[in-house]
């Protein structure tokens, strides 16, 4: 059973919407959107060996600050609850958490603290945004622009040896400022490409019910053997960019960097060239 | 080492005022404030043999909901972060969950789910409250009465196998309509105890620098062999009711069922008689 197919059991509870965005929303009175992500990360799973305890809380918060990036929002706070193996671990990996939400903005507020036989960390982030600029998947427009921040596929090479692609393995950089600067230039929908870019392609294609183009004659690939430059950057997850739908005509409104890789158009799927790519990427499988 | 020496570790990073909360704050421009909590529980140390996942889900999120509670607050979301040893629990698990936030007038919004050796669970609440009527430890008075909601050490007694109990050990039912009702009348601190009435009273003495002296005469005890009567009533953890202090001059303005155990005096520690009560209750310990 994948996370998708045990997701839709409990859609009824939950409730679509909820599931299918990457952070939850409550609206305020006075306009402000308050979202807020969560995300588990263990030890076997998610921090690959090698990396420290500075290093794993920096990640474990960088998580979570890329889900509030993905709705145009600015992070304010985050709480870790830490499951810790050894409890001597606590202060590096609370020292890295800090250092990385602070650098964003936001501040590490509070959590929680237990024993566990394998370290878990869980962060929970929440920030705010205006409702004229809270963007989702949902919100795209046939003819607009499919744009990434970043290059992805780097994270994936690094886990494989690409050993100059170490630090968007194990220290992500959120794309908390672009995110924001996306938001207010007028993007119609946006989402991080943390389990990949293939995969979140298809999750705006279905989400919009549209299809999507790909060119990527603009784009860079990250510079690997030539053979698995393609499967890196379509396929490889754990990188931290996003991946936004913005009308043609606004482009020049975005003063960051990004890279058109294509565009919105009636149909369904995800097409590079005549053929569609594959709807694959990182999904956690259960047993 | 237990869990008090390891958060100090940790202050300088996060702040005293943040660790000795039940919940983190913010402050929005219009006057509110924004409180939130995350708790961690685990299958072996957390959820006693012969609960069904319902209830699991159940106590996961009420055990954040008394935080919130705790501060006065409304809740109005939780996210719960799933670590599952086999994914055919995580209905069951979401519906309890669902149940209890919808109950207390929240709604579970999203969350993320993992696979783990051990059920983990970790809820994030958020809440709401004017900041004229934000609780926290801190803000008790010499003279204040000091009050709790329900009877202490009934899920201690159903730990230990008195049956009767068994609800107040399985599906806790968190103060929060209580918990708005103190904040609104004026109260001076409150916290929940959770960890046992005992150490509630020690933080609340300690966090405000003065002394408690307890009047048991007006309090109901949990209803077990006599000699453990005072036992549970004071050292029993897993409890969910509210500890709050109260100008003995408006108590009558509070109309939910409370009960006066004590008050604040000058000096320090926690008198019952002329005995110093032990500070003690429940502690997670790390070894």
């Amino acid at each position: 059973m994948n996370e998708t197919e045990l997701l839709n059991q409990i859609k009824s509870l939950i409730g679509e919407d909820e599931i299918s965005d990457d952070c939850a929303s409550f609206e305020f009175p006075d306009g402000k959107i308050l979202v807020s992500s969560t995300d588990m990360l263990h030890e076997t799973t998610d921090f690959p060996k090698g990396m420290t305890d500075f290093e794993i809380g920096w990640m474990s918060t960088a998580v979570t600050l890329s889900d509030i990036a993905s709705c145009g929002a600015k992070p304010i706070q985050i709480l870790a609850a830490v499951g810790l193996d050894n409890p001597k671990r606590l202060y590096e990996i609370m020292r890295g958490a800090c250092f990385c939400a602070e650098k964003y903005g936001a501040k590490v507020s509070g959590g929680d603290i237990d024993s566990h036989n394998e370290l878990t960390i869980v962060t929970t982030g929440f920030g705010i945004v205006e409702k004229k600029n809270y963007l989702r998947r949902f919100g795209a427009s046939v003819g607009d622009a499919v744009c990434i921040t970043k290059i992805p596929g780097r994270a994936q090479a690094a886990l494989d040896g690409y050993e100059k692609y170490r630090e968007f393995l194990i220290t992500p950089k959120p794309d908390v400022y672009e995110g924001q600067k996306i938001a207010e230039s007028g993007a119609s929908c946006m989402m991080d490409v943390s389990d990949g870019l293939a995969l979140s392609l298809y999750y705006i294609a279905e989400t919009n019910n549209v299809g999507i183009e790909l060119d990527l004659s603009s784009a860079e690939l990250p510079d690997v053997d030539s053979e698995k430059r393609l499967e890196y950057f379509l396929y490889g997850g754990g990188d931290f960019g996003l991946l936004f739908c913005k009308p043609q005509t606004s482009l020049s409104d975005l003063d960051i960097d990004f890279t058109v890789i294509g565009k919105i158009v009636e149909g369904s799927g995800v097409k590079l060239g005549s053929e569609k790519i594959e709807k694959r990427g990182y999904t956690h499988s259960f047993e």
